[in-house]
């Protein structure tokens, strides 16, 4: 019964198998072998877009390369508070772009409210040389509460933000589990609703490590520069394969989808107990993160049980499911409380 | 009949048998797990010493990482003018210090020459606020010449350094294939020798990607800013128990030694071949790599037949053995001259 | 009627004097001249101190070069929301640290809130190597709006800070007139509140362009590491001797004070007539700045009368005196009302 | 009798009267005053050209600011081996740049030779990700051993440069004294000779402390970028009218050329005095620096009779004459001999 994180979580057999496959005789280094090739046409093919694409094997280096792109040393990045950028990557932002500042600012389960974001845009003198001005804006969907942007939500956040000049990148740590939910496609959640730059997550969705840096459209001409910051930050793995290797075995047959209906479909039976006992779920369940308020003997009767999971700086328990979470698992879970 | 690099190999089968045995279950994150415990403590056994060590997916991560520890941003970094940290790594020992310098020196085989590092420490006023002192010494062993520093050899270059307030790196991203040469033990090859900080590869030696960082004495103090910097560098991978279990696979039965003795055999025969055929060898073979000087039609002979290295700059061809290398490609090489 | 800002004054004729004083014949470049140490010996007198002073000629090189020995690029900065380093100095405070992380609090009228910081404070968990930990306080003393900490209150806010393993800076580039409010002993407002890097700031207080980074005790073991960064930074002016001059010239016979004081009184007299006339003021005067709440009718009367001044972000008017404002343009700027 | 450097010479007295007439009243801060604009226009007019000027006070920020601007964190800089970016400015190009490589070339008395220079840039291949590839080329006017760069000379080597995607820049922090030596009008010795950025002295020609950066043609694009970071350096003074009514001050008449033409002369006289000796010149005497092969008697003579220089990293004696060296002065140092 481990809640504690999708990155808790083993890799799923195809990974493993793919890696298998991709494990024999010599591959050019670096990223011009041939996994590394199919992987970026899988992700053209998904997104119905003109795209390039890099992958590297940490969410965290995921982001800051991506945000290194997009925002000067001098300028600033909007997020959410709560963004795992802003709270869970020690800097890694500052580090990447030399000192860019982030910018948090409010909303509801995660999200960055529109509102605030046009005040924010709207506080912004560019002649005043003085301050920090936003350069990027990075929305993470999934959002930190486990919640979705729909495509409208994305695209009017990103209109704001391209109208004042920003680049729009997203944290798709958890893209799939959003793109199951909402089954939109991903073009949809993503190049067509503005967002230039896109750090897609494999690890969580059943990876060893891999990940995916995204460039849509004409910020494809970012490629070089991106190759070149990716290779300078230990980031471009001379056995480059086996992280490619990994993404193919994930896109194929859309695996990874199949794979985040099932940790969703898990997260909402366990919202779905835990609200018949009258625990109070805090954000709405719309991937694969419940929130739940638990009391001190609810806490300790899960833990005591077997059940491992983080309490939230809110206080609440996060309980995260994954692909490999068993209905026993939920059930069992249940069952202590 | 690959000698491109080692780096384009596949990975060892009990690498991939470890990873397979490790993708069981949950695990704790970000290096709490067992496989990490695990691979520390052998190679406390390995080095019979008191030590800390880290493990990356990368070695330019694991070199930059290092020297960010011992260099300050206003400090320089002395290494061969060869070294992969001058000519390979783009840069990432400004990145990671925060713009020290490199200070490259020269000498044969890409050793440093004692008496270059005497000058140049000499030449040093630290009293002179306008010019950067030298903060730390990198060397690399095997060097990019693909020789070894014997034990005294990096004792008296440490020396020079230390008195001289210096702390001591060693690239050791093919440190093992000095050991088998050398038949040393690894501590006489590194702390028992002086150095402070050691890059330890295990990728070259047949895992998919995995690099261990090792603080000696009481360096292990700097581990905390190790873990620091690396989470902000996206170096601490999630499910990092896929990085240590490839270290584990290559520890146990000392199997990478095994594997670097075999390596080191292939690039002995392949250069008796050569000279067997009047071809001229550029440096000693101590290690992995064979620099040759072929003319034209040798080079347009070899790469016809299908065999793959890279022209170096010194205008040799080098020529790199790996575990997997099999008598039959030597000989299959050999034949095509 | 200028009331833009103390830095839109011109320089006291005494300091003019001073320059010219040291004006004749050649003197040793970089600081090592007569007219530096003697500004540094006379700092050591004012706050009966064993201190080291280094001199720039510009407030932010002297806050962020400050920082920078207090903070490492892994941690955080603590300030208030509105300090100068947060709200006007373009992220210099990132650029000097290598990407360290400004924490702004709220407090009322510019100072932090004891409690507010003690909950920052406790929130930190320094094992948890995700996150951002802070690693420096720093205080504004006057603050952006104008008023003083006392003695006891920077001590307590420093005592908290260090107790959790903080380095404290004062951002002083008003302290003068907080000394000359407070009439309090430099020491007491500093190095004995348990301030251990002091940017000092002349220039609004009549130089041309001169501040003092002090550091305090021990503190001064990282003088050569300062100096180092200066250097680097470009802070470390060839013909050093024009700016010590400056400090020189503006703590002879305390001249300083006088002029502080002077501008203390016009500021308060200006406040005084501006209550008389039913205006509201933001914040208590405890410096030269008054935070006046003008309707947009007295606003043009202002403006076109000739009175320059600054719309500050909370919607009130900031009206800065300095040593050379006069009593007319008080009584003149009154009249137009 | 002092010799040691141009920074040593105090500041011409026109220098301080226009600072007093600076001196009154208000002005707009940090860059909005009429004596920066006034600054700005004298050297449009005495360049020739569509230009852009910023003023700040050291060299070293001068130099490391522009170049910031045209070589980014991943690439390098071209540049003398004796430049002073190169030895004499503590990492400030790193510093500034986030980063980049000096790429230090050899030429004698100073300059780059061209074919060092061509070389260099065939053997960059932009295509090989892992190396650090030249970005910018820096030469210096004069050189280090005091010399000029012809207007052919710079155009040579900006072309190649250009040619290989280069931006080229110029530190002047003594070009007034190639012009004086030459003859030639500035922008046939920068703008016109394919100069990008020029950071040129006034500090040296005698100011207290101005430099002034200039970027031309289309260069001016870059120049709110430049402004930004100029502030977040902490190089944008507040009392900027104090900078820049130095430069107006030595431009006003053409003052700071006949004050290099007067250096210029003290140091040819110094040279033929010297000459008539029989003490061998090492380089030709272009400028106000004079490098003589002194030897142990001839140094002591000077110095214990009261003539102040600096013993150079190659051996000689560097003897540098200023704007307010006397004949007197040249004729007893001579007469110790």
């Amino acid at each position: 019964m481990n809640f504690a994180s999708d990155t808790a979580a083993p890799a799923h057999p195809k990974v493993l198998e793919q890696l298998a496959a991709a494990n024999s005789g010599p591959a050019v280094s670096y990223g011009a072998d041939g996994w590394t090739l199919q992987a970026e046409a899988m992700l053209s093919d998904l997104f119905e877009f003109n795209l390039r694409a890099s992958f590297v094997s940490s969410g965290t280096a995921s982001n800051a390369l991506a945000l290194s792109l997009l925002c000067p040393p001098t300028g600033g990045i909007i997020c959410h508070e709560q963004a795992h950028i802003n709270c869970d990557e020690r800097g890694a932002p500052e580090f990447f772009s030399h000192g860019a500042r982030l910018m948090p600012l409010t909303g509801l389960h995660g999200r960055i409210k529109a509102q605030v974001l046009q005040q924010k845009l709207q506080e912004t003198d560019e002649s005043f040389v003085h301050a920090t001005p936003p350069k990027a804006l990075s929305i993470s969907n999934l959002t930190e509460s486990g919640c979705c942007y729909t495509p409208e939500q994305t695209t009017s956040l990103a209109q704001m933000a391209k109208t004042a000049g920003l680049g729009v990148h997203m944290d798709g740590a958890r893209l799939v589990n959003a793109m199951a939910f909402l089954k939109a496609r991903p073009a949809d959640l993503t190049c067509k609703a503005g967002v230039d730059v896109l750090s897609l997550g494999f690890t969580k969705a059943g990876a060893m490590g891999a990940e995916a840096v995204i460039l849509f459209g004409s910020n494809a001409d970012m490629f070089d520069d991106f190759e070149a910051r990716r290779k300078r930050a230990g980031h471009m793995p001379p056995k480059q394969r086996f992280v490619a290797a990994q993404v193919v075995a994930l896109l194929q047959n859309n695996l990874w989808l199949e794979l985040a209906e099932h940790a969703n479909t898990m997260a909402q039976k366990l919202r779905d107990g835990l609200l018949e006992q009258g625990i109070c779920i805090l954000h709405p369940v719309e991937g694969n993160e419940v929130f739940a308020r638990l009391s001190a003997d609810q806490t300790s009767q899960l833990r005591d049980g077997g059940a491992a999971f983080y309490s939230w700086p809110d206080g609440s328990a996060r309980l995260v499911t994954n692909w490999s979470t068993k209905h026993s698992e939920i059930s069992s879970a249940l069952a202590l409380l």
